[in-house]
């Protein structure tokens, strides 16, 4: 039997040998909607999508600012992902009473829809190059931080200006590491209500042994209705439902949201994320698994708590482990290498782009200069971007009490700015994202907030030592087990009112709450925002070496390419097809039939255990349903959730996973056995009408006009 | 819901609390069985031991060298210990169709016993002081090295003559840090059978959530016969059973081997330990749990094969947690401070000791200079004491095969030196324990070599970054999976002849085998021999200004005190009694009735649920016997197994874990809340009985003359 983590590692391996023979692979890129690969189809699969095809796919495509993509399929609003990007949103709507998360739900009526406690949902409806204008603005003699304050004016005033005049959710996007910037226009959706989600056990049959793994038997699904005005909304771009699901060898694409790749970064990068980056991550997910887990076994509804968090962190560290894994094997950082050394060689040869050869020393001085307050940034500063207005609290502080209570802060402090000097995240285009997750009526638990608030004050501790003046400030002359109990007892900013008060009534209000959950916001403050501005000063100085890369690069080796992955529409493709494992054929279809067996083989016992209703229903069902199946289109983390359609732009499936040798593909593409993971659309309608009695939703799905 | 984090340290402060109100506590002390405590004894409880009843209760008692204590209970060679010390021995005597860890063990015949693979149990026969000769020797002006080389010498010399004249193990013993040398000779035992053990989950009833609480329910024993000539043992000594258990209130003792205590630690030392040591050793416990957890989760067979393991990495974690939670509450480091002052402000008065204030400076410059080449000597060298004979491969390389290919590879090039000149582990005076560990019929699985290396490469990665010079040729151009599979596949030291093989042809059988796994060892025997050189220098440093402190101490504050904790025996003694808790009282003893009624309130869920035949024998049972006990004895990890005895020196129980609120014993003692806790050995017999069906076995044990 050989052990997960090895075998993970080797095929990493294989797959990159692959990757090293050819420089072009057959199914890459996470294409633009505006600069799709139509050479390539055309070339490949003599396939010639038109533009309403684009537009139509694009416009059906749907993504989840928790983290994922998704899809309609409804013209009365029905979206589709999966479970695991819908987990957040069940979770948040579970109670003691009723733990949505594991048992599953389903509404019969729109009545019985849940509304979500602070989900939102972005269509992407148009793209425009704005790259002109918000690089026309650094000039040469600029130092860094001014660099960086006039691009962030310009990228400012072009959201405000879009905001304003479509009133649209309007984001400028960093492409190629800053080489192209667009401006992304979105409709909204903020009343979305769940309708339906199957049993945690079926969604995520195999728990985190099979996580990456292929074959699955997975129902990873989760189906919600947005809503306008309290009504289901009216959509006029959906996916038409294939009952039948896509045969082997057939051509599909998908529509979704890659999180981030780094394939243009630099050696030196991805050796700082290898050497640094990495295992600071994986330190911080090891604890807080640990943790976290001996606070779940404890008992049932501690476990309920922090399943959702639990399951993300889990998912988080293998995933990371996989690239971690990637980038320390030798053939994978060779054909790094050769793809750097080739394009370096490029620019030499040329004595025009010659000057552009500095831009890899300014990159690295960058870095350098970031890892001095680097520790200080991640523990007291770091969020997630600013694209989704989603925010994630610092290290040193892991509890959604402090992430309120700085947001309250800095909206007091940074909203009477001018709008383009403010922190992006407080900017007026943003204001209705940031008020979103600010005013979630997600449930917050006492306890979870000391247990998980103790041990990153512990943490922090043990990061900067006891005796650290700041680290002594936050404790304030108590362990980190009271301080963190002082905190979360002492602070009103669970209640939803309290926190609309004070973000109502700006900097003086929150003075005035006296609040002690807001008093150490303020305390760390002023290191977190000097932090901060290193790391964006050292970020502009790397967005114009990348710029200036990316030119040369565009004028090397043309245009037809496409940009890392930066959790906005991409287009991606490929076959369903199996591959090669330890010399033997993977089939790239499974049935439910091979559920069922897997469950045998295991004795039925967690994870491997089948819900009792799949066990009830097994006679009702024809096993020989394709229930998920690979394609080797090029995805990542993000494309959760991403509709699968096939040449007619039906929906055939939906992404949930990548196999483990997929997960190199955040640094190179291969498609020897790298693999998206989806669930058939077949597999979907079967288990609505046989297993969930959900005809009625199955019928909306299937003959949705 | 209070979590279990916030619980523990929340306790641990209540603990403290009372540590600082008193300054002598009632109960404190792991004493000397040459220096009992018989004043406090006499004072409190007018109790007077003679020193033929300390002799036997010495005699009696059992050093488990696998980490642990246990005591003999019969003339026949019976020796009860926990499941938790014996689950070294039954993972090792496991296979595939038989998994006695989990499953438990009887064996109704002499004939049916299981040889244990490398266990050596040691009983201390007597002590001597040699102070003089080993501190003699060193000379002012004599270099740390040097210093330290002639301590070296003459210890060895002590050992080897003291083996030679008695051909007892002879080891001696560091005490006060360096203050003080004793000789302690042992009669070794190595032929030890497995005769009992119940399921785990009967042993280990509520798993990691109830590991270090207090109301338990645990069985945790493990029953052992020790063999000489192929027959089992004549024992003199041995306790006397006593089939009621102790009253609340009684006067226990226990005699056992307490691992480690850091009481006399400098403040200096103990933040060290606080801001670098405990980070860095949970750091890597968290990281070993993730991955194994994940490799146990796969299938049955796999979670049976490190099973041990993980126990022992939760217990490990658990407890530093609680170490570092005391060392980061204000209150404990108050009273730390506060003991530290009251002994320098002494030595500070006496212009007599007045120079002796310079010792806390070297031993904080020591620290410094160890500081520079700590991550060298934990990644590549550290090993645990020599005082057991057994070995722990270092964090770069987590792997028995490893352990063996160094300890070949150094026996090689040691055992031809000049006995004073070896290393310490292999002296003369150590080689039957050393021959033990190496031969040992343990099993090794390729998979878990594979999976744990594996691990370990990548952590030294993350360490030190690729690029480190050391990194690049332990990897040999290899990712960490592909080297991990090339060692253990290329190396021929699972088998058992191999290694009696090199071991006995020495250094030239070593070379010329050309044995992967020993090239490894060689290649990184330099820097982790020059670490290890460094370290022990600046130990030598520590221990000469340890000892000026210790006279000192003993000039200011008497002799009638205990030396810190060095997994040697020792003697405590408490009272059973309760404690308070969250305002409510917690009574000492628990019954049977206790553990149904709690595997109820978990609906019989693991880690609450009870094994089949406890289920099955309830109606057999006196719900009512006494199950576990808790008393105010000042014990630590390495008291496990320890017996507890009344006044008339009669087994009444068994140590098996403290409480969360003991955790803080590691640096400072209190009676409040932290308590030792023990199985009653009128559960022990009732089990046997009605539960196993052991009735031979108890009828020895009961009727034992």
């Amino acid at each position: 039997m050989t052990s997960l983590s090895l075998r993970m590692r080797h095929l990493i391996l294989l797959a990159c040998l692959s990757a090293v023979a050819t420089s072009l692979q057959a199914d890459e890129g996470m294409w633009l909607f505006n600069s799709p690969p139509l050479k390539q189809l055309k070339e490949k699969y003599q396939f010639e999508p038109s533009s309403q095809w684009l537009e139509h796919l694009q416009k059906s495509s749907v993504r989840f600012n928790s983290g994922g993509s998704g899809s309609f399929i409804s013209a009365t609003g029905l979206c589709i992902t999966n479970h695991h990007v819908g987990a957040d949103s069940l979770q948040k709507a579970s109670s003691e009473q009723h733990n949505y998360l594991k048992e599953g739900f389903y509404a019969k009526t729109n009545a019985e829809e849940i509304k979500c406690a602070d989900l939102e949902l972005n269509v992407l409806v148009s793209m425009e190059d704005v790259t002109a204008r918000v690089s026309g603005v650094v000039k040469a003699e600029m130092s860094p931080e001014q660099a960086n304050a006039a691009r962030s004016n310009a990228i400012a005033a072009i959201e405000k200006e879009s905001k304003e005049k479509t009133g649209l959710r309007s984001d400028v996007v960093t492409l190629y590491q800053g080489g192209v910037y667009h401006l992304y226009r979105y409709k909204r959706y903020d009343d979305v209500r769940i309708v339906f989600a199957p049993e945690q056990q079926a969604a995520f049959y195999g728990g985190d042994p099979d996580n990456f793994e292929y074959p699955r038997f997975d129902l990873d699904i989760c189906i919600f209705r947005v809503y306008e005005n309290g009504q289901p909304a009216r959509i006029e771009h959906f996916l038409k439902w294939n009952s039948k699901g896509p045969s082997e060898g057939e051509l599909t694409f998908i529509s979704g949201h890659p999180g981030k790749t780094d394939r243009q970064l630099t050696s030196d990068e991805l050796a700082e994320m290898r050497d640094h980056d990495l295992p600071y991550l994986l330190s911080g997910l090891n604890r807080r698994e640990v943790f976290l887990t001996a606070f779940a076994q404890r008992n049932f509804e501690n476990a309920r708590r922090v399943r959702e968090d639990l399951f993300g962190i889990q998912n988080s560290r293998k995933a990371f482990e996989g690239v971690q894994a990637a980038l320390l094997d030798p053939e994978i950082l060779g054909s790094i290498s050769a793809r750097e050394k080739k394009l370096r060689d490029g620019i030499a040869s040329d004595p025009k782009w010659q000057p552009v050869l500095a831009a890899y020393g300014k990159i690295k001085q960058a870095q350098e200069e970031t890892a001095k307050i680097l520790s200080i940034y991640h523990y007291f500063e770091s969020s997630r971007g600013r694209e989704t207005g989603s925010y994630r609290a610092p290290r040193a502080f892991y509890s959604t009490l402090f992430k309120y209570a700085r947001r309250l802060l800095r909206a007091g402090d940074e909203r009477p700015k001018p709008n383009g000097e403010r922190f992006p995240e407080f900017r007026d285009s943003y204001r209705e994202s940031l008020e979103l997750d600010l005013f979630s009526s997600a449930p917050i638990y006492d306890d979870v907030e000391q247990t998980t608030l103790t041990d990153s004050l512990t943490d922090m501790a043990g990061r900067f030592g006891y005796d650290d003046p700041l680290v002594r400030q936050v404790l304030a002359g108590k362990s980190p087990a009271d301080r963190a109990a002082e905190l979360v007892k002492g602070t009103k900013l669970k209640d939803v009112a309290v926190r609309k008060q004070l973000y109502a009534g700006g900097a003086a209000a929150v003075t005035a709450a006296n609040d002690p959950m807001i008093a150490l916001a303020r305390l760390v403050d002023d290191p977190a925002r000097d932090a901060r501005k290193v790391f964006e000063a050292q970020d502009e100085t790397k967005q114009q070496a990348y710029a200036e890369i990316a030119k040369a690069r565009f004028a090397i080796e043309g245009t037809s390419t496409y940009p890392d992955a930066t959790f906005t529409l991409r287009l991606s493709y490929g076959s369903v097809r199996g591959y090669e494992e330890n010399g033997k054929p993977v089939a790239p279809l499974t049935n439910f039939a091979g559920l069922y067996q897997r469950a045998a083989e295991h004795n039925n016992q967690p994870p491997f255990d089948l819900p009792k209703r799949w066990i009830d229903r097994k006679s009702k069902l024809n096993l020989q349903t394709p229930f998920n199946f690979v394609c080797d289109a090029d995805i990542i983390g993000g494309n959760s959730g991403s509709p699968v359609v096939n040449k007619a732009n039906e929906f055939v499936g939906i992404i949930f996973d990548g196999d483990i040798q997929s997960l190199v593909l955040d640094c190179i593409y291969s498609d020897k056995q790298a693999r998206a993971v989806s669930v058939d659309s077949a597999a979907i309608t079967e288990a609505l009408r046989k297993v969930y009695d959900a005809n009625t939703l199955a019928d909306e799905i299937e003959n949705a006009k």
